[in-house]
């Protein structure tokens, strides 16, 4: 293969897993990501036959449709994206940057791979990039992503610090994009609590993006990992963000918009985590701020689930939470007890018969819920009737 | 009958509908709300025959179940409740208080009786005493219940006034229970707006409660209504204020809560519109308030809509709205476009296998959408190949 030479010498070893590894890495720098035949091909094929044909000038296209299901249009029309980046040198030159920044490719199989990405199919990254520690990326279960708008408010950037802080305190990874506003909060506040938190670039890792939280990328990178799908060398570019945000959504249990702007990239997150069927939550937040107007929006429209507590983003992800709802829920009282403390007064004394008037009630009913309340000391008998014990309303 | 002294002259000729008002109003007296047994008496046996039937020593409880299907032990139980109050001066009493105020008594039946108050079946109020105009309770359809904490914020209050004056300035009713807070700042903005509001209250009409709004009710008497099932005289107890919510609920075409404490009343007129089958609504807040945070358990976990606008309750109380979600909500753009655009410059000059490089997709595609661009002067050609035009992004 042409394209050997590129390799890390470790991987050059003479064996099968070693070429494969090569070649999986080549098809990680040929595709976008989110390249569907691409990935169908790779898993009918292997990377390496993949990389073979897509090298052919003469491929059997009936061959690989019949194996793939990739149909010959479908295949054509791969190699006409993919032949544009077979190029050695383009490829080598990326993979140098991240030898000489301690950058690891973490592939699917290794030890520390996520397996849930799985769930993405033929769409899963067939890669990642990873600056820090790989096996942190194997620790995300259980994990939520908390993202949202960069021109967070403050009650915004609040909200996203609290719910990670509790979460990291708890064990629980917080994903998130580096960016500013919500992601970093939440990212600062996950590192505070010196809990693991995992970042998702859209352009190389090597690259801090956005230039001025380099600082803190570099912090989750020391406590936890930094991670892209992109080779190093790769500007993060719209079309990136929109697939790094699959990533976010696809890593967690659940994902949770704090708050968001209308065209935010978070209401694409948020489509991802419903396209995989991962639970959704949305913070509300003050009808009167644009940035929860989103938020408003996917609990409308969407089914986002509305999530007020740190507690109930652990429930949204799975984790068995105990709430006291219904200690804290325990509604206005609504039976007879209240009709007949109602019709008492704590200075006036007052026969049953009254009393029973007052709450148009049975005087013999109303006779035993005194009874019942003289026994629990709530109120007192006089020789002029009933009243209310002071401290006992 | 003993009691037909009392009624108002005017009601004492001699045909049977006035008898019928009178006894209704003795009914009226006679219990608390929400009385089902009393309700279903009169529903089958007619007010004057079922008032004859209570006041009677030996009533025949086996015609009276064959009837109307109240039990022997329920009409006895029944009868203990009423007879307490069978007092013809204390009924006189609030009649004649009723009388020197102006305040009239609208009956099921009456032309601007609010028949969707029908759907309380047999706990329907069996008469509304009304202070102001009483053909203002026939015109609430459409109408909004707009309730909330007495102890609301600056924040709860402003979004009660901003969907209050909308409402009331389209012509929908806004009704609520005048108290302090999100009640009374409901009243003041539909007033405010020239609207019609409609105040209910759970004492007598008489005596405004609480006292610190006795302006605002005048005001709200004078421009629509404020009714109370209570006959005048009745103090508001806790027992007739969870009562008068179900009014509030069942008089209108959705409820809104806007902000509400743990074991706010707020809470008791939402289950009332919930059984009833009306459309709840909550409005969401900062989670961080204690005010919001009933809303948000509404919206979590009894379905209430969380909504945001006045466009959004007039949608909930079935008034056809059309929003323009799809221009607000045009999400991020995914699409191949996005690819190409994202690997244009303004500035460098790109071929079109450049940009297909960049892009990961076929030149062939790409150069059809750049053909598409120009076309729409979003890019321009050049001898070096294609630049983005600078106010095209």
């Amino acid at each position: 293969m042409q394209l050997a030479g590129l390799v890390d010498p470790d991987a050059l070893a003479d064996d099968g897993e070693a070429v494969a590894r090569h070649a999986l890495a080549v098809w990680n720098a040929l595709t976008e990501p989110g390249d569907g035949v691409a990935g169908r091909l790779i898993a009918a094929l292997g990377a390496v036959d993949a990389l073979t044909a897509a090298r052919s000038d003469t491929p059997d296209t009936g061959a690989i449709a019949e194996a793939s299901g990739v149909s010959p249009a479908e295949y054509r029309a791969g190699r006409r994206r993919w032949r544009p980046r077979l190029d050695a040198a383009g490829i080598g030159a990326g993979w140098e940057v991240a030898r000489r920044h301690g950058i690891r490719l973490l592939q699917p199989g290794d030890r520390d791979w996520p397996s849930q990405l799985g769930d993405l199919g033929a769409h899963a990254p067939l890669g990642l990039w990873v600056r820090g520690d790989p096996a942190a990326l194997g620790r995300l279960q259980p994990s939520v992503a908390l993202v949202g708008a960069r021109a967070a408010t403050a009650y915004g950037e609040h909200v996203a610090s609290q719910f990670a802080s509790d979460l990291a305190a708890r064990g629980i990874g917080v994903v998130s994009g580096a960016a500013y506003g919500i992601d970093g909060a939440a990212h600062r506040a996950a590192l505070g609590a010196g809990g693991l938190t995992v970042a998702l670039l859209a352009g190389g890792v090597e690259r801090p993006y956005p230039a001025g939280h380099a600082h803190l990328i570099g912090r989750i990178a020391e406590g936890g990992a930094v991670a892209s799908e992109v080779p190093c060398g790769s500007a993060p570019t719209r079309w990136r963000f929109l697939q790094r945000n699959r990533l976010i959504s696809a890593l967690s249990d659940a994902t949770v918009v704090v708050e968001a702007g209308w065209r935010s990239g978070s209401l694409n997150t948020a489509a991802h985590a419903a396209s995989l069927g991962r639970p959704l939550g949305a913070v509300p937040g003050p009808i009167t701020s644009a940035t929860s107007a989103v938020c408003h929006r996917l609990i409308r429209e969407f089914d986002a689930r509305c999530v007020t507590t740190p507690d109930e983003v652990r429930e949204l992800a799975g984790d068995t939470v105990a709430v006291a709802w219904s200690e804290r829920g325990r509604g206005a009282r609504t039976d007879d007890s209240t009709r007949v403390r109602d019709a008492l007064s704590t200075r006036t004394w007052r026969e049953t018969v009254e009393i029973a008037r007052q709450a148009g009630m049975d005087p013999d009913e109303v006779g035993a819920l005194l009874g019942f309340f003289a026994l629990e000391g709530d109120v007192e008998r006089g020789p002029r009737g009933w009243r209310l014990v002071t401290d006992a309303r």
